[in-house]
């Protein structure tokens, strides 16, 4: 579950941000106006306010019971986990079973504290008193090391809410890619491609109209790599295909008929200055991304050192390239 | 000046961003929604972009100078800083000045490569060419380290550009400030307090309906300290002061008549329910701003190991809070 409204750089930031954690995978958000707009499910519980706006743990357990009863998760770490939070969770369940109130969505949410140590403690006591079905919520600080160390440990946890490092990743906090002018449409219809020079060879741009294939392995559907190249190029399943990298060119590899699927990737979204796209719902983009997903390897989708899947360029396109560079440092020799 | 908006989490992250960016200091941002929402200074200049759309960087410069004569700073690093981007930076100044175009506000932006090395070199073009007015602004994902390191290498650097880690901090992406429950208004306008305990001692929350009372040194208002104690105290600068750390309570100051200056700082912003806050111009909260960075002692304002201003609790609230807890725990312990 996504949680982080509260740690967004501002409402569309966090509203944004909890659209595309849903569409990455979350199951839901607990951001109330992404659910509204984008119809994504909504889910979370009550604040610590809840709890200390009344004079006792339990009162304001069984009110939010008896106000959410299918929805009802507690959060059991305002005074002490242990020591108040579960017993008086196990008290309201009670109370909800003794007054018939529905048993099939409750739970609990720890938020601070030894996750792993607190979760099967917390399991023990509510199987023990009779709720086996009580899921499990961890909050505070997660990220996906800290919930990777937590499955190992065993930890008793059946749903993760992720806020802090899913809105913001802290690792890469501003996405560096840019927009650089690649092509200018000529009133023939052609384009003139154009190029931006840097000192570092990976900043240069690729120059021309473009667009992306995809190669796929051809029998289990995995990612081979992409080729970007040239709006006017076509690629045959039926020939060899050559890839190369294109830093390091002589990193080779020369893909046999039969052996690779191809994909054009690439969907107009402005054509001629006018929006020709209308974007599919929210759960239809997240089912879409997840069948995506499907096509990385294993290797690419671990979290540590994950092999990058290749981005090639085609042959057209890295002539091109080179031909415009040659251009302008002949030029700057004069 | 900021420069972010491209690596902003989205629309209003990049133009509130901005604005604070501006009311901590910035001269101005390149975020023209940010410059006609709150009447702030708006500068910067044209993308690679531009050059690129002209068949040759001459051409380009020499439009952008007849549009705005009065704010032309030429990016200059398109193809190549010194061999070309300055040279033509030049030719164009010539041009002004045999057109009769104004030469006080001319310059020249350096976006990649040495900015230590680069800057100098352009400085010295600039000068033999007759243009010593001309500015050197430099981007390319600055820091305030960079910054520093460049200022200590005499670059000859006039303005900087920062976006990507000034729009966001690197070092601190997601503010980790909550929202908790500190007290409840009863029907007689009195407060009960409430608290949020924790595991970790700095987390628990301080009780009560509570304000802050800075203190500073008389002698040249540089700020000692501030005091969050409860709304109904009142301090004399006629009486001693003791000011202690609420966690490491044996770390005590107590302060003579004469020695220290007290202000309350907190406003009010919402009463009964009410915004009772007007928000001043922007422009005037940045005067302010910079009028309190005054009060900061420089061991504060360093970069490395910076001197943290104290925040200590009065005595009447650091006993309600002791209060507090020893109420919680004893009921715990049955």
């Amino acid at each position: 579950m996504e949680f982080g409204l509260r740690r967004a750089q501002g409402p569309d930031a966090g509203t944004y941000g909890a659209r595309a954690a849903v569409i990455a995978g979350c199951a839901g958000t607990s951001n109330v106006l992404c659910g509204e707009l984008f119809d994504v499910p909504v889910m979370g519980t009550h604040a610590h306010s809840w709890i200390m706006s009344f004079d006792s743990e339990y009162e304001a357990f069984k009110t939010y019971a008896q106000l959410y009863p299918t929805a009802c998760t507690l959060l059991v770490d305002t005074y002490d986990t242990l020591k108040s939070g579960v017993p008086n969770a196990i008290k309201t369940f009670e109370y909800m079973r003794d007054n018939g109130l529905p048993l099939d969505h409750i739970g609990i949410r720890l938020d601070s504290g030894d996750l792993a140590y607190l979760s099967k403690k917390a399991r023990k006591m509510l199987d023990d008193a009779g709720f086996p079905q009580a899921k499990i919520t961890a909050s505070n600080d997660l990220d996906e090391h800290l919930i990777l160390s937590l499955k190992m440990q065993g930890a008793a946890i059946n749903s993760w809410g992720v806020g802090t490092h899913l809105i913001t990743a802290k690792d890469n906090p501003s996405f560096g890619g840019v927009y650089k002018l690649a092509a200018i449409q000529m009133p023939d219809g052609t384009f003139t491609p154009k190029i931006k020079l840097s000192e570092n060879t990976e900043k240069v741009t690729n120059p021309g109209n473009k667009k992306i294939v995809r190669v796929y392995e051809k029998q289990n559907h995995k990612i081979i790599g992409d080729i970007i190249c040239l709006e006017e190029e076509h690629f045959s399943e039926d020939e060899p295909l050559l890839m190369f990298d294109p830093q390091e060119t002589w990193k080779k590899t020369r893909l046999k008929p039969g052996e690779f699927e191809l994909r054009e990737i690439m969907v107009p979204i402005f054509l001629g200055g006018e929006c020709v796209y209308t974007s599919p719902k929210t759960m239809d983009i997240r089912k879409y991304c997840l069948e995506e997903q499907e096509t990385l390897w294993e290797e690419s989708r671990r979290l540590a050192n994950p092999h990058q899947v290749y981005i090639d360029l085609s042959q057209k396109l890295y002539d091109t390239k080179r031909q415009l560079l040659d251009e302008i440092s002949n030029a700057q020799l004069g």
